[in-house]
């Protein structure tokens, strides 16, 4: 049962922002902090704004702020639209189905009653509790992005 | 949230042999009945068997049947050993984990929750669930393996 790395990117970057209110981050210090490639931040910090998690501002001093305070960002409402495109199982993608006892299977009704209780458990955590020990996370990332300052 | 198209053919072997207790399943019957790869089946079939869900007879006249009645056969219980090898965030596994937040990070014990909410449900049921409507099944099954006699 995996979580496709791009939600993985998503809910790690929404932390690294969800962490710097206040002021700007860009995409390359996301990238540098949790070592993970630009390019597929890329797509990752797009959709979070296409969705409306953060904001982006373009330019010198730019880059991205939470677009909605850190309590009214649920982590099931990001985690169900990141990873809507990637059916549980095929018979959930009516379109691309290839099982033909779809019909008349009482499989994916039991696998689609897990699933929603694996969202259920998601709905009642917003990106407040995954930042609510920032000391720390911002720990954790002060050594990855000043590796010289920490080693004096 | 992807389930491994392997567990999915497990669970649609399991099917397929459960209905056809009392009597003995091939391979190629199974592969024919989904129209999927015997290759890839070859593995699953090895691996329920190893699991001691089914009991293979090698042979003329040999093929699978269950080795268990369908009420002991669990599908949360399957599910968790067929998905072992696939973590559902990388920090799931910290053999392979690359993830420097990981000993810090709150997201990992909610993912956790989430996902033992999934497997509580699939607790709950099992193969006998699966196959309480044989006739519907088995009218599926049949036209796949038998696709002239239906035409009469």
């Amino acid at each position: 049962m995996r979580l496709n790395v791009f939600t993985d990117y998503c809910l790690r970057t929404l932390i690294y922002v969800g962490l710097h209110q206040g002021g700007v981050v860009t995409r390359s210090e996301i990238a540098t902090a949790y070592d993970i490639s630009d390019n597929h931040l890329m797509k990752v910090v797009n959709f979070l704004s296409r969705q409306g998690f953060i904001e982006t501002m373009r330019g010198k001093g730019g880059g991205m702020k939470l677009a909605r305070s850190p309590e009214q960002i649920n982590i099931g409402a990001l985690v169900r639209v990141s990873e809507e495109d990637s059916p549980m199982v095929e018979c959930f993608d009516r379109e691309h189905n290839s099982c033909n006892i779809a019909s008349v299977c009482r499989l994916k009704h039991i696998l689609n009653e897990s699933l929603q209780a694996l969202y259920g458990v998601l709905d009642r955590y917003t990106l407040a509790d995954l930042i609510a020990n920032p000391v720390e996370l911002g720990g954790v990332f002060a050594i990855r992005l000043h590796p010289v300052s920490q080693d004096k």
